[in-house]
């Protein structure tokens, strides 16, 4: 039997986790929060559409959990704490055995990080979800892209470009021996670095999550700071399975413009390096240096020979 | 040439009007807004639809306008003042004449009610529009649905049907002798009674805004107190334009079930009627009484000749 509209909100994503903070949630015109005092609200806004962002078909789970981590990544690259979500639902129809595993991946990193769903709105239409999430930064220490200076040193998390192989394999263009699991974890459920963005928001200069490639959101950070940026290839860190895909003619693109990694791109002043030291130290991911601000513009990326990679495909671009 | 992402958005959407309270707009993986000490905060989203919410070929600037004003018309029925939202727009190609208009619909209304738009995604795929507002309410005041009691008088603004009528006529289901410009403006850019919400905020027991219809929406304010509605359709306000269509054998339905009126409809208890009378004076739209909130459950609509309208078609539904 069809669901009505305000049943398929009620069934499947009531069981939100409750935070003191949430004075109301779904059910009314809108939900009623309150803000804790004195601190700045970081908000976000990431939508993926059937097609584009991923394929009828894909894990409706995987889905429900993917929609929740892009926006979470984009809180964790302001160093932000999150809080709270909101959730437009557009589907062709309402498919219970769907919605049932979507809200299951969906709530289970929201219940992960203490996340309240708060509100939300169901219509008919071609699949595509957009997500608003909430978060609380102090005052002044959100890590914007525009602070980043020559002679900051430029780090990331986790390890680039699996996510991309991943997409590769699951379309036929690459063949992965060993590990395929592993890299479709990575393309299916980021994880959104939320503790490293939080641990690093008093001593980073600038920072990004890395959603359309490594050059192109690097290419951001040195925008927004009117810096350059000089990357090792060498240095970035990367899976068995890139390192495998590489030596098999594999393309460097796949690691630095392939995107949808969602690790953070990170940059830190000199002086902070210390400090950087006992931090990395707690993480629950590896924090890597990959090169540094220089001035000038744009982002040069070093191979190992000492030459300057030139054919730097720009990360993914919705309209181009 | 085909527009990047990044572009879209910086070319139509950065002229959003500035407020205090934005630290920092659109531009980086966050908005951050500083929310008003001591205020809860009001939060809604609503999603537009390619044909579901609208047509094909449907002005663009209307439909920006109206994207934003189903939302505010959330915040208006729960008496919070406006203050910042989010835009995620779904675009099946960069079509800078469309894009131009739409945003031009979308940012007149935000200057109008000192909305900032402070972050969104534009994404490629079939046509969409999310929009997630922001507003701000004192602690303990917002109007909830769930605060009606028998005996607490119904009040509706502006009139009923507008805008279903509109629609009927669009689709050539029936035709209005005069006056089709002026309903046709009340489908395409309905007005979020936004005064009226924070005018009544402390004196009405419960409110919601006519998104799917009266006897839909007031039968969730039914549900939510747990009481029933008995509704006068003679004294519902309606234009002249329903006025004949409902002497040429036109339906009550599109009058109390069509949807899409954006008007609130809100409960008053007795003894602050007179609290009421005084607001009316000042407001900028009529404010009709129209029944009274009665012990059970459900919407009963009273004809002219006293007997009971058996058939109410319930409200626009997506998913029955």
């Amino acid at each position: 039997m069809p669901l009505s509209e305000f049943d398929l909100i009620r069934e499947y994503f009531s069981k939100s986790s409750n935070r003191d903070d949430v004075i109301l949630g779904v059910g009314d015109d809108c939900a009623l929060l309150l803000p804790p005092a004195g601190m700045e609200l970081a908000i976000t806004t990431d939508t993926l559409v059937k097609g584009v962002h991923f394929s009828r078909g894909d894990d409706p789970e995987s889905l429900g959990y993917k929609s929740l981590a892009v926006n979470l990544s984009d809180l964790a690259a302001m160093g932000a704490d999150p809080a709270w979500v909101t959730l437009a639902l557009t589907l062709p129809n309402s498919d219970s055995e769907w919605l049932k595993a979507f809200s299951r991946g969906f709530l289970s990193l929201a219940t992960k990080h203490n996340v309240s769903l708060i509100g939300g709105d169901t219509t008919r239409g071609p699949l595509s979800i957009s997500v608003t999430a909430h978060g609380f930064v102090k005052p002044g220490s959100a890590i914007r892209r525009s602070g980043a200076k020559a002679g900051d040193k430029i780090y990331v998390t986790g390890t680039l470009g699996d996510a991309g192989l991943a997409l590769l394999a699951r379309q036929g263009k690459c063949s992965i021996e060993t590990g395929l699991a592993a890299i479709e974890k990575r393309l299916d459920r980021p994880q959104p670095r939320l503790e490293v963005g939080c641990a690093v928001r008093d001593i980073a200069s600038a920072a990004i999550d890395i959603s359309d490639g490594l050059i192109s959101d690097l290419g951001h950070i040195c925008e927004k700071s009117n810096v350059g940026a000089r990357v090792f290839l060498q240095q970035i860190p990367i899976s068995n399975q890139i390192n495998a895909y590489l030596r098999q003619d594999g393309n460097w693109a796949t690691v630095i413009a392939a995107g949808d990694d969602y690790e953070l791109c990170i940059t830190i002043p000199q002086q902070n390096e210390l400090q950087l030291e006992q931090i990395k130290a707690d993480l629950d991911c590896d924090l890597v240096m990959i090169g540094e601000i220089v001035s000038g513009s744009g982002v040069t990326c070093v191979q190992a020979d000492g030459t300057v990679l030139e054919d730097t495909n720009s990360g993914y671009q919705h309209f181009t």
